[in-house]
Formats: C-alpha cells, structure tokens, sequence
C-alpha cells in the first residue's frame, strides 16, 4: 500500500510517497517538493499544481493521499492560498479514486512524535527514525509531507485492517 | 465572446454563461447553479465540481472564465470552504486554457449597478435590465455569476478591444 503526503502550498506543495509495510518499517519512496512561479497569475499556478499532483497520482498509483489541513494563520491571504492549493490536491485526489483523509498539524505531530508540540528538527529525527533513513530529510517540506503520510499509516488502522484480511 | 461568470461555493456554486453583443446588449446564454452532495466528504465534492466546471467549459468553450473573490467572512470554515471551490474552479479555468480574472463583490457591484453598496435585489433588476430580461432571476446564484461574467465584459476593456481589431 503506499500513501501519499503533501503539506499543501502554492509557493512549495511538499510530497512524500510511503509504502507500507507490515513489519511496521514503512519505505519512504519519493519525496519532494512542486514549485509554483511565484510571477504568474494564480489561477495559472493552480493549474500547474494540478498538473504535477495529477502526474504524481498517475505515476504511483497510491491508494491513499493523505493532506495536512490547513489552519487559518495570521496572514489570512496566505492561508487563504495554501486552502486553495490543498482544494486543488483533494479534489484531484478523489477524482482519481484514492481514499483522501485530512489531518491537523497537530495530529501529525502527536501520531509521529508523540505528542503536539513537537518542533520541525523533533518531527523530523523521528520521520527519519521511523524510516531508518540516516541522512537529513530535505527540503522541509518534502520531509512534513512524508510526516502526513506517516501519521495516515498510523492512524488508519481500520482501513489497514480491512485491507490485510483481503 | 463568451464569459463564463463563477460565484464559487461548496453547496452551492453558481455559473452564468453570457455572450458579449458589440452593441452592448449582452445575452444570458445559459445560468444555473453546482450543487454538490453535503453528506459527501470534503474531497469527493470537490471533485464534483471539478467534473461538473470542466463539463461546463468544454460545452460551452468561453474565452474568459470570471469568478467572485472570496472574502474572509465571519465564518472562518465555510469561508475556506468557498476558497477551496474557488481554487478548483480556478485551476480548471486555466488548465482549459482560459483568461481567468477574479472580482471583489464590490468590483461586481460597481459594475454592474454603479456603486458598491448595491443590495440583491438592486443587483438582479440591473443584471436584468442589462441582459432584457423580463423575468425574475433564479435561483439568485445563477444571478450573483452572470453579474460577475457582466463585470468582466464592463472591466476588461483591453482585452476586448485586441479581441475586436482580429
């Protein structure tokens, strides 16, 4: 089974592809990050987020896309375009048939740290623990984005359950 | 010339096809309004209306796709929500090789009724009296988009004129 995750964003949408793995040492198989032109018209860089996150799709093939939900923050313009994109990346997730579940910042944290208040280099020693991985984790993003997909392995034990018993 | 106006919504979200006439009298070519199921979870109705937006632009093929900007209401969620619409309908749009422009409410108001305090129901009789219609508008979202697609043919005189010296 592999699971994507993105930490939405138009500037930078992180992504992390994870296959699971029932020994409980899931496989970190692409991450990274899809850039925007921060110069072009916003409905043009919706449509290039569309683009690669429907390559993506189409390319692994995950059975679940798992998306960090977005918070209203400060600069509501901000938040604002970050909502967007992550509408974007949902709706091309449905289409393409993946089971799509939304997880707070801090329900990743508390599923892949252990609790809420983990900080960015925590969350990411404990990515890269669960992944045996043991270089650093860049860029950031990619690296949040593999903690999302992390937190839906973890977390979605009814759907793994169901499909172990097939 | 076709324009494609677009009040985005989640539950609701409303289209208005008009054709622009150089004499000025523009026509209502088709109005309506996107529901999507609000049992449905969050990605699923987004891809609805994904699919039914792209239905839309590939029948009636418009040069100009106008959609409503979102606001930050007292409702932070459903505000999100209405942006999350929003950014799907935008990236279609541009995906489909449309220009994309976006309005403030005050913009359509001012537009299409000449100041930006003007109610509904001021609104809809200048909608109507634009379009020479004699017939009350409905349902009222079909109305707010083919404001918004007026508003455009009224703002993007530039557009308009390189159009007419092919």
């Amino acid at each position: 089974m592999f699971v994507l995750g993105i930490d939405p964003g138009l500037t930078r949408c992180g992504y992390g592809l994870v296959e699971r793995h029932a020994a409980g040492r899931h496989r970190a198989v692409a991450a990274g990050v899809i850039r925007t032109d921060p110069d072009a018209d916003l409905p043009v860089r919706l449509a290039e987020l569309q683009a690669e996150v429907r390559s993506l799709l189409g390319e692994h093939r995950p059975e679940a896309v798992a998306i960090e939900r977005v918070l209203f923050q400060v600069n509501a313009r901000t938040a604002m375009q970050v909502g967007q994109s992550a509408g974007v990346v949902m709706a091309e997730a449905a289409a393409s048939g993946c089971r799509v579940a939304l997880y707070s910042p801090n329900e990743v944290k508390s599923a892949v740290a252990g609790w809420g208040g983990a900080d960015k280099e925590q969350m990411e020693q404990m990515v890269r623990a669960q992944l045996g991985i043991d270089r650093p984790l860049r860029p950031v993003d990619a690296a949040d984005a593999v903690a999302v997909a992390l937190c839906h392995l973890a977390t979605a034990p009814t759907a793994l359950a169901a499909e172990a018993a097939r």
